[in-house]
């Protein structure tokens, strides 16, 4: 049985590097152009919301596979909050999670805003992958749409991620339809609210990001956190026959 | 064994995963436009077809991991036939997963109609990803290179469903196969009929669409229903020795 | 045990597959064109080279999950060649999977055909993904350099193969790694030769491609299959302590 | 138990595949433009970044299920220092597993160089993906940006390596997970560093590209290698309860 305190520092080490991933390939890779092969076309060859769905989803298998074992994996507040709800997480490891994740995606936003500082003429206000709605949602969407959306995804994601860590489900692939399942949720929503599902991921670089963040990021709370109470509430409820069935934490991923 | 009611209400959960999260890729985010790094040029950041073929066939990854072990995880309407005929899931279960997935797709369209009416400007009519042909398929593409490419397609996909969750198959892997599957079903035929394969999909989204989308809304139930039959009596023909064998629903992934 | 003309089946199902997926992709799906959202600009939304990599590979991750356990899922006269040169098939399976395999890529290049005629002002010649060099590669690469390109892409494609089926290797990952080892060979080479590595893929479409495909056809049977040979010929030798094992053809997947 | 040989050798064979797959990937397919169908609009089919990092990842993935199970599948100086840091390989490995690495590497950089020199018009200079800083890093970082992205990625990269291959981790998905890290830190860091993560990568192309490449070596030297150890430490600090553990190499996926 992992240590309280491994615990906790394997849930810090996996939002940083869901922060970092996630966010540092929108902040550095998205967008690049490039003189195309043969010709003075300048063409994409940056990665665009593809590359930024796919690495999110990749912070989550890698650090799922690694520290997975250690934590469970959730390097989320609100996959923390529906994992207690839906009975799979103890409620006492709750706050020791969320701090972590915080704390975690926090560093993440530090790490970024110092190595894109590297680039010369780069400046971080509006630049660094902050959540948003109306005008700072990349397809201006408005405030009831982003929550809506946001609320919707999380609920789906923890249904994914109490359902594919069910023991009746195949061992071992947990972390992989977790980590795919947060890719999806990218590729249909960044346009939406540049994707959040993840206070800590909104939080860990809002104030870094500035230029209205700071301010919206109480939307990035509540609307995860709305949804993954609703995902926890109805996983247990539709697919377990209604019994909250407490599971080691380890069985996450 | 999970009851009627948790089956039944894991396909309509899937299938509105399916439809809102494959043909929410199309419709926020396949065709962004950005202005790139350094430049003037106007770029691509959209996911493109190759993001809405990830995205289809990533909500089948998923869910089937989460809610494959409850249903079987069909979420179409097709593989429900096909595996109906192959003798891998009771026929008495058919009327209600042919329901539960109509009435899931039905609310992934409201759902996705209700999200992007939050972007100014847009209008529903010809932009909520229904499937066609003739001047409503993407290239262009005849009635009847969509019915052979819609029944080929489907047939293939059974195959597949059948042949990977065989008890010979290696265990686990049903899920990722099945949803990779899709993937590739998309990458192949998006320009020719917007890809069906799954008339619970089509039906979804096809009355919010208009434009034409529910008159050509039949080719989409008849081509992927056609293509289900020959898929489920192709496999246990060919590679069960004619022997139709009843295998336990869960065992679809 | 499956039958011989179960397997010879799986390996005109599966060659079929393999061709129709990767070549319809190329094909239908590669350079499709776009008006981007909110603006004027004609964007890319097509699959390009990397979709078309994808298509290949989840052609073989599908259809040897599906069909691995039937035939070993070779789906390409190299394959086999060098899988009977590594003692993994018995030689006498030789002649049937390879007819199986050019008569299946052939049916797709017939089905390819004919559903691309369903698109309006479409015409075969030089249209149908065929391989070729000098004039006929995409970056007008030499003879010598495509032989050198598929006899090294081949081989190691062999030793991916063989050992990634190896008994020592993870069990049931072995479809994924193959598959994934096909994307990648893609990636590397679509400039090159518009990457065969497989004779049964090139003389699917070939015939149909014209355009000086069918006199260039050659090629790509010689050097996948020398590469094939090494490949077959370097695995037991460097690997299996020089013991070329027997195994049943099912471990190939 | 594999021989000294073989180990050494599938490093060799495995580094070649990793430098010839990415490095090959960004040389020959990364930026190829094409006239787009229906229309005069020169577009990306090229694979882009994107592409890129799927193609190093894919090396990683594909050798590592087919010669772990012999070497370990390190491929990378980095890794095997850190894991004998970590207690995971045996310190007598390491200069027979750094020869292997390097060789492998500049034999990938000279069948590159042979292969691309087969494209009319091409030339070396510049052009064989090496890494740099400063106005040899593609997005012009400066040293020091590279320094702390390299030490930081590679870092992360290991207690990937040492988590994913832990004994409490679920079986075989090992290298998958740490395939999918490598693309996932390519993702990230291309418009950095070009990426390397691997001082054998670096070193297998920086001679053939000139163009300052060799000059810049020592920080793809120094970095990944100062990173490798300290997740080499760490892991086992943070998440073994300090007890350094050796495992059997073949475990590292």
């Amino acid at each position: 049985m992992p240590s309280p305190i491994a615990k906790i520092t394997a849930e810090l080490f996996g939002t940083f590097w869901l922060v970092f991933g996630g966010c540092g390939t929108a902040i550095f890779a998205a967008k690049e152009v490039a003189v195309g092969d043969d010709t003075g076309t300048r063409i994409q060859v940056g990665v665009g919301y593809l590359g930024v769905a796919l690495a999110f989803g990749l912070t989550v298998v890698t650090m799922a596979y690694a520290l997975g074992h250690i934590s469970g994996g959730h390097f989320n507040p609100a996959i923390t909050l529906g994992a207690c709800v839906g009975g799979r997480t103890p409620w006492r490891d709750l706050p020791g999670y969320w701090v972590a994740q915080i704390v975690g995606g926090l560093l993440a936003g530090l790490a970024l805003w110092g190595i894109a500082s590297g680039k010369p003429g780069w400046s971080r206000e509006g630049n660094m992958a902050a959540n948003g709605y109306a005008e700072h949602s990349p397809g201006n969407y408005t405030l009831v749409a982003v929550i809506v959306a946001e609320i919707l995804l999380t609920a789906f994601f923890l249904i994914v991620v109490l359902g594919a860590t069910d023991v009746r489900a195949p061992k071992g692939m947990g972390a992989l339809a977790i980590g795919l399942a947060l890719t999806l949720i990218h590729l249909i929503s960044i346009p939406i609210s540049n994707t959040s599902v993840n206070p800590a991921r909104s939080t860990g670089v809002a104030f870094f990001n500035g230029n209205g963040a700071p301010g919206q990021l109480w939307v990035f709370w509540v609307a995860p956190l709305v949804g993954g109470i609703i995902g926890g509430l109805l996983y247990p409820l539709l697919f377990e026959d209604g019994r909250f069935k407490f599971a080691p934490v380890q069985n996450t991923v």
